[in-house]
Formats: C-alpha cells, structure tokens, sequence
C-alpha cells in the first residue's frame, strides 16, 4: 500500500486485510478529475491565506497543468491500485512534481470536506449529463411519433382493450414521463451546492472570504474543468457539522433516476408486450435484438428486459445508501465512503439506456396491418361511444352503462357483431339504439376525435 | 358488499374472496374530503356541459353541502365498510340524498380520474401539513440552540473526539437537515398539478374549457375544502395515457418522507447515546420517557428509538410503491390502487414523530458539568489546534500532523498531560513547541473561535 | 390511557403523544390468544418455583378459562384501544377477575420474555397454516393440469416463441414453485424454538428445570391453543442476551414470504398476458374479474393485478424489518416492537392471495382453440427439431443452427411455410433437409416427446 | 465483439452499445472454474448419447485439461473482454485447441442450462466458504470469551444499564448469532439441486440416464473441480420450465447474507459505541484502526463503520434481486443475468468482513478498569435483585417494583448511594428493607448467579 495521508499516533502498520477492505480507488478514481479542480481552488486558497508562497504557488500550478494532462490524456488514466483513496493518488502524482511541497497541501483541508466538494462536482455533471440524454430520447420519441401521426392504436387499461387511441399517444405519454425525469433531475442538481473549508466537522482557520476570491481565479487556468463551480454557490458552510455529514443529495439523485429506470422498465415492458408473436405490434431491429444459442429462430428483445431488469439494481442501489445512512451520529462517519459505489453504478446504467434507447425506438418496425387488425375486429373498444351516444338520448349515465355492458356480453357470446345488428337486435337492449347511428359511432377516427377534454397537439 | 359502479357485463356475482381481496375502503376512506370537493367540481362541469339541468345541478349542490356536513362532523366520518371504496360509499350517500339522479354522476368520469384527483389532493395538503411540522420542529431546535448559547461541546467523527464545537452546532445541524426537508417537500407539493377529465385514459366529451371555468365556481361553495385546487392548475391533462398511469408524485413524496425520517432518526440515535449513563449528557423528562415492566430503574428512550426504528418502515413503503410500478405497462392498472397504504402509513409516521419531538427536545435537561468534564478531561480535542500553530511556526502541515500525533500518542500512553509538559518534554518532538504557547492554544473558547471558515450566526 | 406495567420511578405522566406513538394495541391485539397460553405457562411456573400458592394458582387457572372464553367467543375479541400493549390488556382482564392477585403475575417475567413467546407461537401457527394453503394451491394447479393434459402449448422464453411444450408443463411449473415454497416455510417454521425464561436480557431466579415440567402440564388445561409448544423446544435459553434480542425467525418468515410473493406475481403477470384480447389463451370467471365504472366492455384481471402489485408491499415489509434491526446494540431495542405489523401485513396478504387462488385457476376458462391455433400458424416453434434432424445426418450443432437460423429468416422474410418448401428449396440451405423428413418432423406430439432429458410425469 | 454463440437469422451486426450493455463477460469470468466442470460432463454426455465419438471426445478431454490449467495458473486466469460471456470465452478457449470440432460443444446444451449449472455450483461452493469463515469467526469469540471469563459487565437494554451480565454473555450472544447464521447458510447450499438437461425450457433429446452416467466418471479427471457436483442430486429435471426459470436459491443466499450482515453490524455498533471516549470499554489494535488526515489524534473504529455501512449494500443487493425477478412471466427472460452482480457483491463483502474480524477481535485490548468502574459507579444496576429480595419476603411482584422505583428515584435524586442507606432511610421506602441484606444483596457475583432459569457453560 502506497503512504498514507495519516498515520502519526499509530505504532502498528495497517493489517492488510484492513487496506483491502477499506480501499475505495477502484471505485472513487472515477473523481480524478473533480478531485484535480478541488485542489486547484485550495491551493489558490493557500496562497490567499499565506499558507504558500507566491513561488510555492506557482509550483504547484505547473504541477496541476502536467497532472490534469496526464489525466486528460487519450489512453485514459491509470490510476495507482495500491493508494488508498483517488486523493492519496493525486497527492502522490503531486509529489512526484514538487517533492516536499505537497506536505503543505492538507494544510486546512480534511478528506471529509474534499469528498465532498469531488462527489458533488461529479453528481452535478452526471446529472446535467443524464438531463441532456433525457432530452434526445424524448426528441427521438416526439420525432417517431410525428412520423407515425394519427394511426390508430388499441389503448389499453389492465391490458384489455380499452378505447381507441393513437399509437402517437402512447409516444407522446413516454415522452411525458422523460420530462419529468428531465425536470426532476435538473432540481437535484440545481440543489447541490459545492462547497468547501468545512474542516473535518467545524470550519479551517481560514477566513471565508477567501474562498470567495478564490473561486473567481480558478477559472483562468482550470477551464472546463472547473464548469460546475461557481460564484454564485454558498462556498463557506453555514453549519460545517451538517455538511459533511450530509448525503441527502446522493439520496435525491439516487432517487430520480430510480424513477426514471422505473420509466423505462414500463415502456420496455410494453415493447416486449408488442413484440409477442401474438400481439405483433412492433419488431426489433436486428441490430438491437439478440438469438439463442440453441434455438436459431430466436429473436429476443434481450435490451428491453436488461432495462427492465435494472429496475431491481437501481431501487436497490437507492436502498442501499438510505439504509447506510440510517441512524448515523453526526457528523462523518466511514460508513458513508459506500454512498460512491451505487451512485455510480446507477448512472451507469442510466446513461447506458439512456444512450440505446433512441437507436432501438429509432428502427422500430411497425407492424400497422396487425395494428388496424387489432382494432377492427374488437368492436368493444367502442363501448364507451355507445353510452354516451345513449346520454346524448336523456338515458343517465349507469343505465347506459349497463345497457351496453349487455349489448357487448350478448355480442360476444353470441358472436354476432354490433355493427351487423338490425334495429330489432337491438331493440332488445334498448330502443334508442339504431343501426344507422351505430354504424356512424364505432368509427375509429370519430372515436378518438370525440374526446375533447384533452389538449391534442394540432 | 354494497352497490358497484360496475357490472353490466357480468353473468355471475363476484367471489367473496375477491370483494374482500380488492376493497379499498378500508383505507381510501381517508380521502372521503377530497372525494367531495372532486364531485363537486364535477357536477358544476356536469352542467356547464349540458350533461345535467340548473335544477338537477341545484339538487347535487344540496345534496353535496349535507354530506360534507357529515364528513366534517365532530364524531367523524364512519365510512361503510361494505362499500368497495369511498368513491361508491359516497357516491351512495348522494343516492339517500337524490334518488335516481345519481345515475348521472358518472357521466364523463372514470375511476383512474377521481383516484388521482383525490390521492393529489391528498398528497397536497399533507405536504402543506408536513411542511409546517418541519418548521415547528426547526423553531424549537433553533429556541433550545438559543438558550444553550455557546456551551462548548465535544465534536465527533466516526463518534470519536474530533475537535470542540458548541452545543449549538449540532442542534443548528439539525435545523439545517430539517430545511432541507421542508425545501423538498415543498418543491414536491408545488410539483404536483391536479387535474381532470383524463377519463379512463383518453379522454372525455367535454370541452377543456369548460373544466377551467368551473374551477373558478367551485371555490365559492366548497370553501377552504377546494384550498388546493386553483386555476394555474393544468386542469386537463395534455397526455391522459400518461395522467392516468403516473404515480411519480407518490414516489417523490414517499422518498422525501424517507429522507426526512433517516434525519430523525439519526438526531435518535445521537440524543439515545448521548443518554446513556457513560455520557450521561442529556436526560429526558420523565413525560418523554418509558420505563420497565421488570426493571424497576429503568428509563428508557423508546420514543427515539420507535423514530430510529421508524426509519424502516417509510423505507419499506417506498420501496414497496417503487416494486409495485416496476414494469407495469400503460396506462392504468390495477397494482396502482396499492400506491395508497404506503403513502398513507408514511404521513402518519412523519406527522406523529414531528408533533412529538418538539416537546422532547424542549424539555431536555442538558448535563452541562457533564459536558464540560467531557472537554476537560480530553486535552487531544486540540490537537489539531497544535497542529496549525506548528504550522505557523512554518512546518508544514504533513510534518507538523505527525509531530502531533507522536506527541498524544505518548501523552495517553505516559498519561502526561500535555498542558503539564515542560520545554524540555515538548522538545523531544519539536523545538517550536513551548508550553506558554500550549497553555494559551488549549483553550475551547479560543480553539472554536479559530475556524474562522464558518460563517457562524453572530 | 389504562394502568401501566410500570411506572414507580416516573414523577410526570406520560405525555398522550407518546402513549399514541408508542403503543401497539392496535396491531398486537392479534397476539391475544398466544399471549394467554404463555400466561398459562407462566402461572404454572410461579407455582411449581414457590412465587403463588396452590390456591392463588387455581383462581388463576379460573380466571385463565374465563377469559379464554372471551376471547375465543363468536364475535370476536374486542381489545381495549386505551391499553399500551395486549399484554397489558389482558392483565388488565385478569385484574378483573381476581382483583390484586395479579400483581404477583409479573414475577420473573419480561415483557421481551412474553412478546417473544407471543411472536413465535403467532409466526409458528401463520407457517403452518401457509404451508396448507401452498398445498391446497398446488392440489389445484395440478388437478387443473391432470384436466388439461397433452394440451400442446407454445413454450416462451423472453415472452418469444421456443418450443412446443405441453399446457401442462406451465402448470406443474407453477406448482413446483409452490413446493419450494412449502419446504423454506416449513423449514422457517421448525427453526422457530419457543422459550421462556430469557428475562428481560439475562435469564430470572427461577430454576430452568421448572420451566421444562410446567410445559407438560399446561398442555391438560390450555388444548390446541398450546399445539405448538411442546416439551422438544429449548425451554430455557442458552444465550438470554441474544435470544431477546434476536429476531432472525421474523426476517426469515417475510424473506420466505416476499420469495413466495414473487412466485405468485410472476403466474400472475402470465395469466393477465394470456388473457389479454391478442394472446386470448384463457377468460377469467366473472365471478373473478371486475368491470369498469366507465367502459362498460371491459373485464379486468384485478385480482392477478393485486396479486402481482403486492410483491411491492410484501419487499417493502421485509425490507423495513431489514433496516430497522441494522445495527441495533445488543440487547433488547424498542425499535424491536416495529417487527409485527410488517409481519402480520406479509401474512395477511399471503394468507388471501393463496385462499383466492385456488377457485380463479379452478373456474379459468382454457380457449384450446386460441391456443391450438398459436401453434399451427408458427412454424419457427420447430426450429430447433430441425437443428436436431441436421446433427443426426452428421452436420455439427454450431453449423446446423446456421443453417436453419437461415431457413426461418427466409420463411417469415417471403411468407412461404417450410411445410410447403420443396427438396429444391431446402436444398438452398442444406442437403440434408428434406420434405418428406421435415412433415414428419413438423409434428407438435413428435416435438415434445423428443426431449427426453426431462423426467415426465407418465 | 469476438464471435458469438447464435446469430443465423440475423442480417444485422449488433449495435455496439448493446453488445456493451448486455455483455456480462466483466462479472461472469467468476464462474470460468465451474463452467469447466459443467463443459466436462457435457462432453462426456455427448460421448454416451453418441453425438460425439470416443476419438472427439478424447480431443475435448485434452483440451479441457489444457484449459483447465490455464485457469488454474498462478497469475490468473485473464479473460478475454471483447467476448459476450464466460461461456463464449471458453468456447473460443477450445476453439484455439480442438478447431472446428468445437462445433459439436453445444449440441443439446442451452445457455439458460448451463449459466445455471455454473452459478448454482458457484453459490455451493460459496456458501460452503461462508459457512466455514462463519465458523472462525465463532471460534475467536468463543476463545476471546473464554479468555475473559467471568468478568462482570453491565448489560443493556435500550442502551440503558439494566443488570449485571458477564462480559462474556456478550461474546457468547454474538457467536451464537453466528451460529444461526452458519446454519441458515448450510441449509440454502443442501438444498441447492444442481442440474442439467433443461434444455432452454423443456429439455433436450438424449436420455436422462445418460446424465446419471456421466457424473460417475467426470469425478476422476476433473478432481476437487467436481466437488460439489456428485450423484445424489437430481440430475436431470422434472419441471424443465421451472428449473430454467428459478432463482430462488440466489435470493435465499442474498437473504442470509443480508442477516448475517445485519448480525456483523450490530456486534460493529457496539464495538463503535464501547471504542468511544465515554465508554472506554474496548481499545481497537492499531492494526485494525484508522486515522485523520486533519486530526493527529484520531484513531477511528473505520472497520466497523464500514461492517455497519455495508449492511446497506448487502440489503440493496437483496433488494434488487426480488424486485427483478417480480412478475416475470416463465421461463427465462434476459433480466435474469443481473442476478450474478448483486449475488457476487454480497459474497465478496461478507467473505472480506469474516476474514477481517477475527483478527480485530482478537487483537481489542478490554479495559477492565473501565468496565469494573461502569458497575461499580451505578447501584441501579441492582434493581432488580432488590425486588426479588422484597418478593422473598412476601411482597407482590407490582407493589415491589414500585418501592423500588421509588427508592431508585430518591437514591439519584438525592446523591446518596442505596449501599450507603440506614435502616431508617429505607423504612421509608418498605420496612422489610435492612441494610445488612442490602450489601450482601449488591454484589455483582451473586446477581449474575442468581439468574438461574439460563444454563449458562460450566
């Protein structure tokens, strides 16, 4: 195990099984690049305050510059598995730079408070990241639907048929949810302040205002690096107790985008639903579909039941930091070092389905033969046409309910259609049923149309 | 089982078992208020539609005033439990009230549509509630934190001395994590839009206009009953498929409570340690205490453990609401009635521990020699303290940490106090180090006052 | 607020929030019957360890019978709202009946001690009856699959056409589920051990042999409500420490009881499919769908919609149980008293899904026509059969799949049936493929009785 | 994307990202060892159905022991990251040995069937593991207890003192947990049936007897790799559909992970709790404890508070199976493969816990002082003993707890120590109260011994 950022008082060395278990590089050198921006506004601070030198200063901002490179670079970076932590790392990778220096950059800086300013910085990116995929699967839904304007679509309530819809509806409703996702995950990230010089529970002998100034100069020399940290944001913290001892923001993403895996598992579902052999509504494309290796005629939608799979290690992944977090004292415990590993595995997999879904919706086959098939041999779905066209006749509504109830029973037991019903026929259920207006009435386009409650798109 | 709003279709009656397995009742009876003011809004648009006459209107409106009566009255409302849920139970109170007449209130309005419009209501209007209690409690945590000025306290990591704080840190840390939470509710009420006329998932004949203007003459009847239901509202949805289906307000609503509770449950956890005999800082008043059926002395903290136990419980109902979602297709099904226990059982939860905790906090005694004793006796909750003044001396800050280390390592091993250390002793580990200069550093008052990062409240 | 169990060293009342947070008579009610037999032992073992006298054992065994009649009478117990706990309500009862003597009950005798007999004895008797009602499903399943025997089926995976399996074989998986399920229950249920005597952590001065000799006796007086305890059980506790502050069997039950959930939500999600309008393999009973209050065609799976949503709620309960006991100190925590409702929910809903069950699969209605015809119109349900026939004319598996993963591509790219495919048109694939074999081959009896790797039922 | 086990019928080349998305190859390289043994028998299987002759499956025997060595060697077997799965990964691994005989390898072989073959022989074997790490762990605390015999220690309840207790109750409490724990475990690895011949839902044409063969030979030449397959279990399966379908066994492993786990959290709480300042009744070994970056002092309990913390992950992991398995309709469904991340997290974690807590617990330096002192400080600890005292002389069990209470209340009230109370004093409180009896009464052996119902060791 490569040095550690402590270790005065302690007599022994650390029992290995100790370091292995207690280790988080393998999953926290994902903030290389947040923890690089953090250091960069401390050293500025440190310089500010008198800790360094304008000369130390400039040591370590050359140091910074060769370090953000290396991280930068195209082979992506390496990190050192043997450090305890990504900050112990790039610590190192500093004193490979500047020697002695770095002994003099924990001045006035504690893990806790560097954790976090990293942690939040790469929630706010993953979260502005995950807002802009939201949006192209949505454009990619409203652009299908467009293409696909007007076709009429069985819709459904408990997987009967139901009424008469457009297929662009049930588009459009997914694309509803996305919005907010999109919107909901834009407030976690607007609620996430950065902060910095909270100490390890209690503030740093620093003046606050110096991280205030020092803010408006990383910027020069950090660029987009340092996109998410800015002015505006509450940089001292009032209650240095609470802040770092607060993952509710860890909490709050964890829950958006448990809600919008949720999302996606409901229209997988639905695609699976319609790209049964017996529905036949949709088929995949080859390119987002997967076969057996037993069965050659297989063509499985593998993609959407992985979406819909990882629904489970989602919620789970929210459990897990809500239950972690349970009954802690104040204010950091080393419990909460376990908030990392769901929190990135559930963007992962967001982003991951975030980035195939538009492809997949995109190639979708539809199949409108079985479609209008669909339709035309259900005239149940017209049922509810039929009642109102019975209130339109001064019959209250439950008792034209039931009148058409029994027209349908009767229809389906006796397998005679509605429409081919004489007068006399229908007579028996009701004298104000006609053929003639019957025949108007179960029109699909008149159906749909009828509905005027709701704001169509023109 | 009473009357259904359903059955025309149907040959046989309905298994017991099932009457018994899907009745809502039992629980959705908590929504008899929303129920009313939904149904009055709908028999205004009943009218404006042309579906019902001014006199047939005028009926409902009396009707509507005798049954809210009812369900305001003093004893409460006592729902019938043979109802299928509190749509048909009220639903026949207006058939004791008008007869036949009542035949035309489902003209235009589904099951799917009302739930919503009652469970929103709902959801609303705990919010508003819980938002209060929120601030209730923050009011009461920031008094105590007031008349507990300035009292240094031992400040904990990993609940090991860390470094002095005040009293006042950690009961304004929990103010702050209950800002946060009334901020979240806040912004999850704000989000949900009632609305009407989705129908069952597409839709209804009437005119969306129509729903806008009796918004408008509802308030004037039904008073504070329609306090959350205004005209910025979205009144008719643009999606119905997608108004129908969507529980996400449920979701975000339950994951608030369960981020709130995991905060109540962590201030438990720290006043339930903080009243052991070791500590022995705070002791709660016998009327916030429960004792022993066995153990005569016993006085035990259940209500803060019942809050830290309780963590669980508005856990498991928001992961049972985010399981009963998962994979469902659109629009509406059945599972969604399950949305309402859950919700239900975590308002009740979080309205209970905030009404009581403000009484329990207040009434704490704070062993103030206790505490103090704590400080006194741990000359090491200045280390870091000692620390910055090596670095002042200009060590730097790795060297100096270790310098420390050494030297509270040998003061617990020696069991030398460090105040009672000589130039001589102190020189062993740095020459810098001089015990005029410790004596003045180890003070509390002086060692809070230099982590001058924080802005603490004058 | 009735008497307490406790109470001398308290100057202040209790404050009514805390009584109304803290007590359990509303759920623990359920306990009654279990909380008496316990009490049975109990007095018994006062006597035989000196605590009563002969004659204050017999009034106890009086009153004992009274008040075993009042809560077994027709109409139910009615528990006493403004009691803490039934424990404290059924004293209450005996105080009743023989006045001050029941102040001697409470002798070496915990509330943990008798909560933990009550909860044991409660998920002892709800195993055992939940194993039955597995059986009586299973009885079902398979009866309706005797009924049903040699149906040819489609067989899924990924909800996509495999293989031809028998209608059968979907049933008796159903019914293997339910086996397993029987068996874990069981199992939970003979690792439950009563006990008494633990205390309220750490054992009472009564002599742990009494305990063994009072249990042969209670069984004479107390009949079947002592069914499940029995002289086996490890009466007295190892480890009182632990055992009143374990609660493994509670966890291991709603574990059990969420796995058997999830076995009844998944039948479910296939019955809702298999009878949707496309699939249309199976019609509910009227007496087990319910209708719309708006479209009045529709019949809805409700129950299967409950069943399948409910494994939310059934996670949820273990879930919370989970997370309550995560990092509880030893021993016993009030936080414990939040194990029943949980609990009782998981059994409850169990209990009725699994009495509903059996008469929903009973009166399903089979459409062997839909069902018969699936399969005639899909040729690929052969695929595999004809990779078989390749490999026995000597082509390797991988080559074979290739060939007819090609043969289906072409089939259901041009509309021709493999059937109809002349030896010049197979020969473009392989030729080794010919009509002849394949009409034979083709053969839905053939197909299945071909895979003779599984152990069928003769 | 190295090539894959199906593809005929597919025109397309899969996009890239959903190879990347619905590869597993990253986590399933785990069950490289156990794919071997199953590649083993199958090969035999072919042999004995004839789809292979004794010249092919010589080849196939060559190469598997190559293979076999490969994945044996000391640096590690490296899987090949570009392939889909484990199961393409070996295949390709004989390809490079055998050639195009490979071909033949998945005849009447599923991936379905052996994924599972593969993780239920992982999960045996991991089980058995755990058991054993279980059973360490047990020993340590049994001899750690031993070695601190007799040790009077306060117990708690509530985290309150309630009476005296050994301090090795509390060991003994904790390793009986274990045992539950190692139980649990064995009982989900015995009824763990590995299988083949499933097929990919119901079955494959080669006899089931030839399965029974083949396991008596593959023992010889696959050695220990063949452990936990063996001739007892039901080889070939009844219900196929079923079979295929199953992941109970991965939930009832996740589910005894996650109460263990539970168990580890609360032996690490208590650690925590007693390692404070204010307890001081345990001293972590520097080997085992962790420091500050900021705080020289700090020695902090990280271990545990990551034992504590991981309770979440292992709850998540539990979660997440359920909720993807909820509602899945038969047979296998792509979801399934995320089983295999959450089941190889859950195992890793407590493998790392149990290995890392004998030597923690071993090495903790108890500060008998302290705990003498705990006892010594606080007569209420007696409370208890004081009441029995009162009953032996004819006091009721109720009447004698209030007086003690009383006496408690007064006695801290006042400062004045009960020990320390004339005759006249305790008249006050009960005139069968005397001095003499006091002192012999308060004394920490006779209390604990008093306690006789528990049989506690020799």
């Amino acid at each position: 195990m490569a040095k550690k950022l402590w270790g005065g008082r302690f007599k022994k060395k650390t029992d290995p099984l100790v370091e292995e278990f207690s280790k988080s590089i393998d999953y926290d050198n994902k903030l290389a690049k947040y923890d690089l921006v953090g250091t960069a506004v401390h050293t500025l601070i440190l310089k500010e305050a008198g800790f360094i030198t304008k000369q130390e200063f400039s040591k370590f901002k050359k140091a910074l510059e060769k370090i953000r490179k290396k991280i930068d670079s195209k082979d992506g970076f390496k990190f050192d598995p043997k450090c305890e932590d990504i900050h112990t790392n790039i610590q190192n990778m500093f004193e490979k730079e500047i020697g002695n220096l770095v002994l003099k950059l924990h001045t006035a800086r504690s893990r806790n408070d560097q954790v976090l300013f990293d942690l939040k910085s790469y929630c706010k990116t993953s979260l502005s990241h995950t807002v802009e995929l939201c949006g192209e699967l949505m454009d990619t839904l409203l652009r299908v639907s467009k293409n696909n304007k007007d076709i009429h679509f069985p819709g459904y309530t408990h997987l009967q048929h139901a009424q008469i819809v457009y297929l662009h509806d049930y588009l459009e409703a997914y694309a509803e949810m996305l919005k907010r996702d999109a919107v909901r995950l834009n407030n976690v990230e607007s609620s996430i302040k950065l902060s910095m010089g909270a100490g390890a529970l209690s503030g740093v002998p620093i003046n606050k205002d110096v991280y205030v100034k020092a803010i408006q100069k990383v910027m020069k020399f950090m660029g987009d690096y340092a996109e998410k940290w800015n002015a505006k944001d509450d940089v001292s913290p009032a209650i240095a107790l609470d802040t770092v001892s607060d993952r509710d923001f860890v909490i709050e993403a964890l829950s958006a985008l448990a809600i919008l895996g949720m999302h996606l598992s409901r229209i997988s579902e639905e695609l699976i639903i319609w790209s049964t052999k017996e529905f036949g509504f949709v088929e995949m494309d080859d390119a987002f579909a997967t076969g057996s290796s037993l069965m050659p005629q297989k063509k499985n939608p593998d993609v959407l039941e992985l979406i819909r799979g990882h629904a489970g290690t989602l919620y789970g992944n929210l459990m897990s930091v809500l239950t972690m977090m349970k009954g802690l004292p104040l204010s950091y415990n080393r419990d909460m070092q376990l908030d990392k590993p769901p929190l990135f595995s559930s963007f992962e997999i967001i982003t991951k389905e975030l980035k195939i879904l538009p492809g997949l919706i995109k190639t979708i086959k539809w199949n409108k033969g079985a479609i209008a098939v669909a339709i035309e041999k259900d005239e149940t779905l017209y049922a509810t046409d039929l009642v109102y066209h019975l209130i339109e006749k001064g019959v209250p509504f439950k008792k034209a309910h039931d009148i058409i109830g029994r027209l349908v029973k009767y229809s389906l037991d006796s397998g005679k259609r509605i429409k081919k019903m004489s007068d006399n026929d229908l007579g028996r259920f009701s004298d104000k049923l006609k053929q003639k207006d019957i025949i108007k009435i179960m029109n699909p386009s008149r159906s749909v149309k009828s509905r005027i409650s709701v704001k169509r798109k023109p």
